[in-house]
């Protein structure tokens, strides 16, 4: 019929635009798009409560925390109730700008690679990673560089505790067509070039991780860390505890 | 970051395909991507009650019904169950199938033009345009054409019996600046240039159009209409009956 004419969504932090907007009152829903065209819809409550695996993670988070891609903040704060030293890290300057209005202490806005950078190294006792972050991992050639990211920003002995979706299971042709591309060029089935939608604001198109617990057992294992505990479901969510059996 | 590689959205029946899914126990979010980059997921309960507004345009339409973009039947089922003789038009091949499947008797797949040249031309008594259909008005330019169609299915005094949604009453600056467009270029404020996403599926783009009473008492009366009946709210959406004061 008639093309687009105005232009298409604008670049920016469509995300922490989103949080901004929750967080004064104003919700409203945010959008995944894949890059065969697949949307979705992200139910994930960034203001509410944790999911129950977030919950198992945050228990399993010792010592001082940094909460990677913490959003909007619903990790670190439940950090601090417990009286946990916690700093939030994003790179979206709009969930940075969100923790800070909901009352986190400490935040960092930049990539676990900046922060390292910036003095952060070594410093904590555990790298938490809730709502299914360590979808950040990427990809099978990304996630050593970003385990061993995580790593630099850890004491000795210090841990990783995380959240992750494993491969869809919704048994849709178009999913498992995407999962077999994937195989087919060599990547794990389960990875997403995604970017975010909000309003009139697109984010970046950056690749998304949804590893089952045996694929992200082996990306750790090359990258010297392994799962110490796993908490299956529900459905193909879980959480994990990685530890290194050397560090 | 990186590209999109994998070819975006595939061309088809976005709509059709999500009441079919409906139909069948598996919904999924309908996204409405505006053509300024702006997305919204349409909350529509297109299985589920009719919205009040809905109810009473179904209540107002007489005789021998024509329900103009049925969706997935809620309408026409309605009318069945009341004892009307209904058809259900949509242009989408999915809602017609989805009708279909849910008991809708008398379905036609096509345009309200390729129905007045199918044969239906002059048989009905009453157009039913519920979920705010109103909007396939599409345009200034275009409702003229649009309602003179409809009243060449009908009977000399058949109405038009609808529901709309009023321009945008978000605040939103996006969608302020949007109606500021419109209007620079000569047209109503409430014109948008929308395609519906669903998976990886994209409708075409179309012009839908969300007036104020006032403008569609307008457009109304330049094709020979009026507003018989007004019944407005919630919000910004109304439902309203058409008659013809010289037909």
């Amino acid at each position: 019929m008639h093309p687009a004419a105005r232009g298409g969504p604008q670049p920016g932090d469509a995300l922490g635009r989103a949080f901004l907007d929750a967080v004064a009152g104003r919700p409203g829903p945010i959008v995944v798009e894949r890059d065969d065209g697949f949307v979705a819809v992200d139910h994930i409550d960034y203001l509410g409560q944790l999911a129950e695996r977030d919950e198992w993670a945050v228990s399993r988070a010792a010592g001082r925390v940094l909460d990677v891609g913490a959003g909007a903040g619903r990790g670190a704060l439940a950090l601090q109730e417990r009286g946990q030293d916690v700093t939030a890290l994003d790179v979206s300057p709009g969930a940075v700008e969100a923790c800070r209005q909901r009352g986190v202490r400490s935040t960092y806005l930049g990539t676990i690679g900046q922060a390292a950078s910036d003095g952060l190294a070594g410093g904590f006792d555990s790298a938490l990673l809730l709502g299914n972050n360590l979808g950040l991992l990427g990809s099978r050639d990304a996630a050593p560089g970003f385990l061993a990211g995580l790593a630099a920003l850890l004491r000795p002995g210090g841990i990783i505790v995380g959240t992750a979706s494993g491969p869809d299971q919704s048994g849709l042709p178009v999913n498992l067509a995407y999962q077999e591309r994937n195989l087919g060029a060599g990547r794990l089935p389960g990875t997403e070039r995604v970017r975010v939608r909000y309003q009139q604001l697109a984010s970046d198109w950056f690749d998304w991780l949804i590893p089952s617990p045996a694929e992200l057992a082996d990306l750790a294992r090359s990258a010297g860390w392994e799962i110490a505990e796993l908490r299956p479901g529900p459905g193909s969510l879980y959480a994990v505890v990685l530890t290194r059996p050397g560090g």
